[in-house]
């Protein structure tokens, strides 16, 4: 066997394309969607994050600031910086990257941006209504990218049994609920596994729909598959490698090579999950226009 | 093999008795904790429960009001009530008892009590909270009734496969958020299966500990059931009785006299969840004036 690679760059690609439409449209009633990233540091991943954000904001026709803060930036400060933003009526949606320096604490910060402009959803408002199904929440891009990517490759979803690996508030859990709704592109069995799971590949094999968000590179074997299922990988991470021109290659949570021998479909690292999380970045914040013009 | 019974009505006392000598400790600092219950209507099953909690409170030490509402009242005039409760300095949880009449939209009404008053655990924000681990939140009655179940029965959550059949956001999805945090008490692996799941049985025979919050009579059979489970009942179920004093009598969702035999421990239906139910309403309350005791 030999799976289909679900091309997540391509579906990007045409979601971009018909969102682009979209932002004309507002763009003809006077509404220019915003977004503003707020950078605390200068962690070297965090940094290519913001810039990819900002320059996808460009080329679609969002308006977007990016908003960089020392690292010795206080509390107090990215208050008053989340503040203004909250309050600009420029900015329809905002984000703060993650991670944060440590005098900084998270929950306070994700707190604070108001529940309309938090097109991360990572305010307990949205977390909450993602979890109870109500439609009017942020859901969180990643989660959010993957069930689009599944729908849009023809997954059957409903009826099949989801095993998430990893318990992220980014990712497993937040992809638990969107799965399990009762709802069109979910009605999923949903079995959440992590570190404390015993007899991890005997849960794995389970999975119609395999979504590995571990961080441990090609943690996920062939023999944790079972055949014919839909395998999503979450994961990026740098392992050395020196034929490579960086001194190092990108590779996901699943042992792509082999893995594909087993799977009926899976995403590729890079080209898979990553190209649809900012994408639905891009479509929180033409909802919270859209939302914001609305009200 | 013959299931040990888990006595939630035991186990509830045991919990209240403790409770009673916080609430004499806040009392000597002047604090008497007070939960308001809000009735619109006059569903009977309602009024029983409304009427079960104002005692609860009563036998403890907890002042409570029970606000009655006509079954024809506006979603205004109940915002009105919800607001005037919000303000009560001398109320510090509220709860607004569902089902509500059709006139009346449920998310609006969550969403209008304030998240430090909302003891049921139900607006968006407490909601968020648990689903991310944040300890601050209020956990909903049931499934935190259970977890204290299963923690004071000495059942080992940590690593066993928790499998809930039911995803209401009342009982199975806060279910699943609370069994899969990191943290004491919790990290199990979690299954959540429902009336889309294939082969249920099959599932559901792999739960080292099965929740059962699906509202059908004995839905759960004996072969449905892994040999030395821990086995939940979350149903209350009325089958009719002729030979019963009412003409009914109270079932749970699973089939007790043959899961029994199966099962390693099981709770009674009645006896079990529902006493626990209460119990952690009341904590949640004793909490609420705790916290805003020393805000």
């Amino acid at each position: 066997m030999h799976a289909r690679i679900i091309d997540g760059k391509a579906i990007a690609e045409g979601m971009r394309a018909d969102l682009a439409k979209e932002i004309e449209s507002l763009g003809e009633a006077g509404v220019t969607p915003g977004l503003a990233v707020v950078l605390v540091g200068e962690d070297p991943a965090s940094q290519v994050y913001v810039r990819m954000k900002g320059k996808a904001c460009d080329k679609i026709g969002i308006y977007s600031e990016t908003i960089k803060l020392p690292k010795e930036t206080s509390e107090t400060e990215l208050m008053e910086v989340i503040d203004r933003l909250n309050a600009d009526p420029k900015i329809h949606g905002m984000l703060v990257q993650l991670p944060l320096p440590k005098q900084i604490n998270e929950r306070n910060v994700l707190l604070r941006i108001i529940p309309e402009k938090d097109v991360d959803g990572f305010h307990p408002v949205n977390v909450g209504k993602v979890a109870t199904g109500d439609t009017t929440a942020f859901r969180p891009a990643t989660p959010y990218g993957i069930q689009q990517m599944l729908i849009r490759s023809g997954v059957e979803i409903s009826g099949a049994h989801a095993v998430i690996v990893g318990r992220s508030n980014i990712v497993g859990k937040p992809m638990a609920s969107l799965l399990m709704q009762k709802a069109d592109g979910a009605n999923a069995t949903v079995t959440v596994c992590h570190s404390r799971t015993k007899d991890l590949p005997g849960v794995t094999r389970q999975g119609d729909i395999l979504i590995a968000a571990i961080g441990v590179a090609e943690f996920v074997k062939a023999d944790m598959i079972k055949p014919g299922a839909v395998v999503i990988d979450v994961g990026t991470n740098r392992v050395d490698d020196a034929s490579a021109e960086k001194g190092y290659r990108l590779v996901g949570d699943v042992d792509f090579d082999r893995a594909k021998e087993v799977a009926s479909a899976i995403t590729p690292v890079p080209g898979g999950v990553g190209p649809m999380t900012i994408t639905m970045l891009l479509y929180n914040t033409v909802q919270a226009a859209r939302q914001w013009s609305q009200a």
